[in-house]
């Protein structure tokens, strides 16, 4: 990678954990237009797991990953083994004060942390011009662009717009985890986002009003009848710093985010309100 | 910088917070000696002292500074203000689990988080190819030592050795609070570490000793009855990891630790055994 930058080439970054799926593609084609060399990490970070969830059963098709990252023109591919990432004596850790603990830092004690530490080693190891996250996992793409900030990474970090199938549903790797009663409800969130999105533009809606109006709309769904489900949180947070916003200044400064369990599955989203 | 690096110089860091004294010298000296262009950092870092700390009458001879600087051939000064570095909504902290509890750390809450974060940033910003870091602070380089190969940041890490007066106390920035008194008194912990470290390797006193011996020393000498003082802490730890050592394994392996109030003065000295 140095040699890259010597020769004065740019490198662009997409760090995944790979289980890449049309959202990865984009970020990937988006660093292919805007750098000259590509260089895409697939590491399930254990770090970034809580001690019940799914590390062990997170999806790891890595042929077929760097399949697609050949298809995609990515110049080189690094996976890392977990022990050199984190070997034995390992004890250093990034963490963001306050918003590490709010929205899904509530009910993921240690995930934000977990995030900010490999993205920090991995910016180190790569040293990129830029890095590339999705806005599906905007509380993450925040605190990325956040510590980037506080601790003066030499990167530019872009953000790139969600990627959903037709449903609307946002692509993730975890929607594999979906049975098809599961699948059918999951699509029906988008919809509902989008309503709701529009009732607190009318202010028909008020921000606090939104996890109420969001459990009583999905209560109603035939699709959300055959399944179990748990909504973790739904808010409308300040675009920029996550605090919570109690009204709608006009368009494009609040975001809705919604985390919600769908049977084991735990899937997140937010829309630009 | 980075035009320095483009250009294949190589790059050497010296990261201090001013006042400085033959001890910073010799780190300058040795980074102009191993690297075609000299940085140093000059930043009394708010991070790094606690509430009731000597931030505010920490010394800042600024001009005097720069002065030697400009005469020991450094090629940029670095002295951003302390809200560039730490603007108001600042809030990414590296945390080094445990090893930032212990040693100086239990006396000092808060100040090697402070010491890792300052020297994130400045290493992003610098991108230095060494940084050079006196052994006289020994705890902060074995933690800095630690962050940079956890965190991966490239950089070579090289520990200059303590510079002493004559009298054998390690050159400090600090050592301008003692009166003549004081420093009478802080002349003699050198000569009774070495002594100890005489009677360590021989055995006639074990590690778990130290503290006991030297505070019975210290009661003995007539420069100590003329002074307040008050040890926070002594003890023989592993050179490499801070771990307390119960026997001594030979040379080189362990490393007598002590922090010592002198007044109002905490002077901190550590010698190889």
């Amino acid at each position: 990678m140095n040699r890259w930058k010597r020769r004065g080439e740019s490198v662009g970054f997409v760090p995944t954990m790979g289980a890449l799926h049309e959202g990865h593609l984009a970020l990937i084609r988006r660093a292919r237009k805007e750098n000259s060399r590509v260089v895409v990490s697939i590491f399930v970070n254990p770090a970034q797991f809580g001690p019940g969830e799914d590390y062990r059963r997170y999806p790891r098709p890595f042929r077929r990953d760097a399949g697609w990252c050949r298809q995609a023109k990515v110049d080189l591919l690094f996976y890392p083994a977990a022990e050199k990432m984190y070997p034995a004596d390992y004890r250093t850790e990034v963490h963001l004060r306050d918003w590490e603990n709010i929205w899904c830092g509530r009910f993921r004690p240690g995930h934000f942390a977990g995030v900010a530490t490999v993205v920090a080693k991995l910016l180190n190891i790569v040293s990129p011009h830029r890095a590339y996250f999705g806005e599906k996992d905007f509380q993450q793409l925040v605190i990325i662009k956040k510590m980037v900030a506080d601790l003066n990474f030499p990167v530019e970090i872009i953000a790139v717009k969600t990627v959903r199938e037709s449903s609307g549903l946002a692509m993730s790797s975890r929607n594999i985890y979906l049975n098809k009663a599961e699948r059918r409800a999951a699509e029906k969130l988008y919809p509902e986002l989008k309503k709701i999105r529009a009732d607190l533009l009318t202010g028909r809606l008020k921000p606090t009003g939104l996890p109420g109006r969001l459990k009583s709309r999905l209560k109603q769904l035939p699709e959300f009848e055959k399944i179990n489900w748990k909504l973790d949180y739904a808010a409308v947070v300040n675009n920029e710093n996550l605090s919570t916003v109690k009204k709608i200044a006009g368009r494009g400064n609040a975001r809705i985010l919604v985390a919600l369990w769908i049977g084991s599955t735990r899937l997140i989203d937010n829309l630009l309100v």
